[in-house]
């Protein structure tokens, strides 16, 4: 609507059905005027229906199996040869835990599980970084973003290994975003939002409740994945250039809140 | 340029020349099609050249001592008279320490001025969020920013009693924004610019040595007076509404800093 | 027990009764072997019973307003004489805010009684610590300790303007920090302790419900204001002489509780 | 020197040779009553000089590589067994990156190095509680602490991904501390230590300058070795009940500086 990203170029990871954030954001960075890649593993891609997404944005698909350092040289390679230039904006929107999946509770981790775990959430992150910035990739001022959750900081018990995995996930993009400051002026963040009805998040234990609680708790009740999708245009856009190694919570206020009135009254 | 804050009315305290942040983002917002008044005390008023920017962003100055509540309630009453409707936005630019200007070391402060510095830099944000809570002035997804400076959390010896004062006006923003955006939708959030070169800043023993240190140590560099503004405008924007209780680090990464290859370059 | 604080020399501010932090911190640190005088204003003195405090531990009781300079400093005069040296731990347990009492909301405070609370709860600090370094009254590696409460970081609706008391008070430890590290080798710190049901506490609308749902939110439950003075007893010794500028959460584990299982379930 | 761990049993892992921060814990616990096997990886056996420790401090050394369960399994198996009881006190104190010891910086790491990194450095600290907690082999009241960096908060460029490593670290902390103390009353806590001259931390490029450099940014200068064994020994002790989740810093002060004095010295 306000052609914030016209030129831009992207890659976007990790649409899967119309719930995704990493959807809802592909439909508002093309209102936007940007142009992207959409990218997912292959399985998800037979799961979800992200070749609609591609028709609406008129976009291309590549697969790509984002632990494969190979897949994303391969991903990086094609999106700037489609798109006719370096990268100006990255979404990294993946988190899947084996354990939580298979029901080990935290305590009872299968530890190739959640080696896994670690690998697809968090260590993807890193090769996605590595990939563009050995191939000088990224356009001066551009932004990238991965997608994570309060669990990194504070504990949530359902939220299993994945709390580990997106703590691991922010480091990187600190530890990663220091060299891509420094080299290329590309500013690197995460986003920690609300707990959001996506398929990944339907998969938590006890998920329905949790979104019921943290409605009460933020003052602005829980930002939805379109809430996310327009947060993230302004990220990529040219109004927050200075903005990197953050971690910025994208929650109605959730996480500066130690108790809300609605959450007291239940204690009455 | 995008049109970001079309239709949306305001208010901008603490422009005083054009390197002030609050300057910068007034002819920023105005260029994105949002309309306000513009306030400052009256001495700053003298001090400074504000009728100008007013002249080009075709705005009104109502001046405003930000201490004393009545000042606000006239304020506010005359700014929605004259925009027309209920306010979107409000830039609070406001800070001075009489101790630094007196040349009180920290350890040896004169108790009234650190009063009067308290009063004017940090209890006055109290006011214009009672002000404007008590008139329901703010329309819904209404956005209230205050600047501040990351002294707030960590130590910059030069700083004064100002770091105090910016830790106290950081937790008015989460205490009242918790009641802003439960009974209003509007979010209430401070940015933690980096250090700028403006008359305040000046104003800081060794700021000349700081700003080259920050400079040295942020991946990205310093934010300057206009990256704030267009940050301002995003924050300002309907792309940013579930952010809320937040203290918002603008400064080329410098907060997630522990040392860079720069600064350790000169131990070596 | 142990003899941690063997020979060594305090004040400790704040103890009305048999319920107050500070009185536990008092009776532990004189099992420990420290010795100290007492001190609180002079209508704290007459509402509890601190002269029963003073026989059992031994100690003289010094009358002193902490928003006074003048009292302050005859107050480290006399302590110095009393124990027949520098002090070498000092702990502020100081907090009122007026608006609470007299059932203002935080959306309709009164400035005069929010100056009031400010400077009681806060800038007491300042004028603690201000005292000490400028009569050079402090032993080297000496500890100073101020109790704090989450509410400096986090929303808790009903703790109103301590909330940014508290705020204030942690930014004059770091920052006051600095320099007694810099200067004597002292470390300052604050204590960040579960709500507790003393005096003070019970001043707060709706106490024992919240102390309910943090006994709940906490995997260790609350910390007792016993539990606190035995904290305490360990930060004025010996074996914590390079922790300082820290604000130290001493509460069973709440505040890196993003939910408990035990809330949780109220939600089911 | 105090009794204050008298009667209680610990596992230290980690102690190489007399520089070794669990070295000095070992020789402070041991001089406090506490009584303890040592263990480390064979390799690091062979390496060190652990058996004069075991004599100095009359316990028993067990073997194990902390990545392996079955290992984990007959460390605690045959500790309780020696020891006469159940656990009350470990230190985790391990940490290697194959990529820094092959001099791959932090842009062009090997993924089979970072993930025996990630593994050793921190997964083994979810293997050793989740061994710990299936066996309920820790006492009530128990003290579980991992030694951490303030790497995992900040960026410093050389520390490569040992930032990553310790970012999971102290999340495994706080996601496993959650459950160990609702069910067992036992705290698990890291310790965000002071560059220190160990033997693992000089592998760290520019190592010498970058203590310097820390040195001058604390006002207490760094921590050493043997004060971090004091204050491991604090926070071992029965003083300390109620303290979880944390990560504690203990560094002189410096997470909490902006710039120090010292430092801006340099920039005149």
């Amino acid at each position: 609507m306000y052609h914030l990203l016209k030129g831009k170029r992207g890659i976007i990871f990790g649409a899967l059905d119309e719930n995704s954030i990493a959807w809802k954001t592909a439909e508002r960075v093309h209102e936007e005027g940007g142009t992207f890649v959409l990218t997912n593993a292959p399985a998800s891609i037979r799961l979800g229906n992200i070749t609609e997404l591609a028709q609406k944005t008129n976009s291309q698909i590549i697969p790509a199996d984002a632990t494969l350092v190979t897949d994303l040289e391969n991903l990086v390679e094609q999106a700037t040869a489609i798109l006719g230039g370096k990268i100006d904006f990255v979404l990294h929107s993946i988190g899947m835990s084996v354990n939580v999946r298979k029901g080990n509770h935290y305590t009872n981790q299968d530890y190739d599980y959640t080696e896994k775990g670690w690998n697809v959430s968090a260590l993807s992150f890193h090769k996605v970084l590595q990939v563009l910035y050995k191939k000088q990739a990224m356009n001066e001022w551009g932004s990238i973003i991965a997608l994570s959750y309060m669990a990194a900081q504070r504990v949530f018990p359902d939220y299993n290994d994945m709390a580990d995995n997106k703590a691991y996930l922010e480091s990187v993009a600190r530890s990663f975003g220091y060299f891509f400051g420094r080299d290329y002026n590309v500013r690197v963040n995460t986003i920690s939002q609300s707990p959001t009805a996506t398929r990944a998040g339907q998969g938590v234990k006890g998920f329905e409740e949790f979104i019921a609680f943290s409605e009460k708790m933020a003052p602005l009740g829980n930002a939805t994945a379109l809430d996310c999708a327009n947060y993230t245009v302004a990220m990529f856009s040219d109004l927050t250039r200075k903005v990197t190694l953050q971690n910025l919570y994208h929650d109605g206020g959730f996480s500066n809140m130690g108790v809300s009135q609605q959450v007291m009254e239940m204690f009455e």
